[in-house]
């Protein structure tokens, strides 16, 4: 694809994607000579309505990127061109680096409103600099991770695999959001550049099109089955419980014929599986798994599980896909510290809470999340487990801190079973999940309240 | 960024973005010698219920990916290890071109149910192995185009430009997303690759934080005219109307200063945009505009254009880059002929329409759009302009069809004074465009009916 102007966005070309005024503003500061340091503090104010918590994640994806944003001599060019930008500071952009500390919640990570995801510690050209970039890729992963987890907890242990790639906002948000399913636990995905990439086992079974490609649906199942023995055959193309009937003829006619699973892709999932299960358990058939699928959510997936459907794989696609019940956070980027005083924009009925932060956060005697204390950076340590740590030391990433967010998974793992029932249900409403100010942030916010 | 590894995906990669049983199925057929032709389908049964009609756009971009689609040896390696695939189907991979017809709605073409944005005619495993691919990337543009101008029939000839690339689902989406905004008819973009790349012009502001890290308002006022004469300033850091008072005595005090805009980020945007022009009317500066923003979506616009807020600029970000009140459109792309002979699935209670085909558009003497027909390819044509246009042949692109295709935003200021209030207004609800099908296809639909 060399001879042809490239479709996607390179590595090197990332150092573009943000908003022109980051870069005006970066001039001005530039100019100004405004060097001072800065921290802007990344959060969101409050859930989506059908949300109990997010899990944050794409922390680490968006640290490596500013760890290697470059301008190159082609985008000064562009640059050159499209706005209001003298050589002299066009000059100063291609050499500069991040040079920067970047505190982040680990991946997986239960997070609330008003606590930062991320804080960002540089010079205030730089970490503005930053804003638009780290917004976008912080968003998709913790959208699409706290969608997923819904899905994970809804299943109560009966593996989720994501079919979604199609329905997913381009191809950024399909390779990405696979990182973030695995970090949620789903058990694979249809994804195979996702998969292979973000090391999520790959699935797949056959599409509706084989079928009707065949001169029959028995045609088509024994064809599969002998290319891929112990597959997955999807069953309602014509009528689900007459293609289960003919796939059990078609076993009892051939015997070397070996069936892993079916699928069912329409219809009452739950009547349909109970009465598959049936028909091939009293043909012997037990050992056959049902997968299902088809405009699933949490609440279908619960519901399943709750009337005791017979499924042991869930499927999901599109409303995992785009988030579609939150398809957006209202992330903010916000300034809380300019050359070591604490700022925040006051805003009638908005909480802007100044300063450098670290969250704290406690657990019940059985283990169980009880609470969470905001607090200054530097105030002395409320209890609890500081969750914030730096993942970018002076420009560079931290490989300890950077290993660390690669267990995602497992950190998602051990904290499912420690969410109190208020956070791990799938109805919306308040959690009433604890959140406090230690003093000297209280003292602080009370100070810039209106 | 060469030495670590790939953030992005790199167009060579893009033949493995595709579900798995999309590589299963294709060696299923190439096993089983089945090459006959097929042709695939791809639209949609219904609108979301808060839009009228679909701006079909990324078909264009969609065909030049099919047509580079090559399956490189590192790629070939990578499935050997992943799936069952055979050295002998992986070698015959390792040639594959795409060597079918794909048709098309030009892009910016209005677009209702059950009509094909686009039909790709191949044999049937190399129409199968686009499936997934196609569907992400015509998605993202039809999904944010039609999103898009909702906000340009709202605002009802003021321009409107995006601020949202930080809502946006990951890189491709931001990036392309502007693409489809071009086509749509936003006047420009605050993103500056998303821009560069798809030629809609750069704008931009400020932010509050670069208020905040001066010691006074009035002081960053000054520092941002001082470098960019004629620019935008945002008031609303403090108090609105109080930023706007200082900004005039500034302007009063030091002449030399040249302002061209404000711009609104909070409150009561109707009201205060009043309040602000009287204020800047009264002292003079009748010629600075003012832009508004803030969670906008098309129905607030809508608002304040009726209420003749004085308001010169739309400001658009959250809302529209995920499309957030239809975040997902339900797109299907069904095997719809196979070796010359027409297919469907029967569902019940769904419409499955077999056969290839085009659809004819009327307009009536007033030039409205008046309705279309839906038609079999090759029969008889029913009255009306046909829409389809061949954009790959025998998996060479069309440059003439192409450069058509590049035309999206002229195709679509052509198309909004042609349509009819029952598509042009922004409420829900039915807009009772006609659809027929035309006798032949009306026929074969029947024979596949339940």
């Amino acid at each position: 694809m060399s001879d042809a102007p490239s479709l996607q966005v390179a590595d090197d070309d990332l150092a573009l994607l943000t908003d022109l005024y980051q870069l005006t503003m970066l001039q001005a500061y530039w100019k100004e000579g405004l060097g001072a340091r800065a921290t802007f503090s990344l959060y969101f104010r409050k859930l989506p309505d059908s949300r109990r918590f997010m899990l944050a994640c794409g922390q680490q994806h968006a640290a490596d990127v500013a760890s290697r944003l470059r301008f190159r001599a082609h985008h000064l060019e562009q640059l050159a061109k499209a706005g209001p930008f003298e050589d002299a500071f066009l000059d100063w952009l291609g050499e500069w680096r991040f040079s920067g500390d970047i505190w982040a919640l680990p991946e997986g990570t239960p997070v609330f409103p008003n606590q930062p995801l991320m804080e960002v510690d540089a010079p205030i050209a730089e970490a503005q600099l930053l804003e638009s970039l780290i917004m976008n890729l912080v968003q998709l992963e913790t959208l699409l991770a706290s969608k997923a987890v819904r899905l994970v907890l809804a299943a109560d242990g009966r593996p989720v695999v994501d079919f979604g790639m199609r329905r997913m906002h381009g191809v950024d948000a399909a390779v990405r959001g696979v990182r973030a399913y695995r970090s949620a636990g789903l058990a694979g995905t249809s994804n195979v550049l996702g998969g292979l990439r973000h090391d999520l086992p790959l699935r797949g079974t056959m599409a509706h099109s084989y079928i009707l490609a065949h001169d029959s649906e028995r045609e088509a199942f024994r064809a599969f089955l002998r290319h891929y023995p112990g597959t997955t055959l999807l069953v309602d193309t014509y009528d689900t419980l007459d293609g289960v009937r003919d796939l059990i003829a078609l076993l009892d006619a051939e015997p070397e014929l070996r069936l892993g699973a079916i699928r069912l892709d329409s219809g009452d999932l739950g009547a349909l599986a109970k009465a598959s299960r049936r028909l091939l358990d009293d043909a012997g058939h037990t050992q056959v798994k049902i997968v299902a699928s088809s405009g699933l959510d949490e609440h279908q997936i619960a519901a399943l599980v709750a009337e005791a459907a017979p499924i042991d794989v869930f499927g999901v696609g599109t409303q995992l896909g785009v988030s579609a019940d939150a398809p957006v956070i209202d992330l903010s980027y916000k300034l809380v510290e300019y050359a070591g005083t604490p700022r925040a924009k006051r805003a009638p009925g908005k909480l802007n809470l100044p300063g450098r932060k670290q969250v704290y956060r406690r657990y019940d005697d059985a283990g169980q999340l009880a609470g969470d204390t905001l607090a200054l950076r530097d105030e002395t340590p409320p209890p609890g487990m500081p969750l914030l740590a730096p993942l970018v030391e002076r420009g560079c990433l931290d490989a300890r801190q950077m290993a660390l967010a690669e267990q995602a998974p497992q950190r998602v793992a051990e904290t499912l079973p420690r969410l109190p029932i208020s956070l791990s249900r799938l109805e919306n409403g308040e959690s009433g999940y604890p959140l406090t100010l230690a003093p000297e942030l209280a003292r602080l916010a009370e100070r810039y309240r209106h």
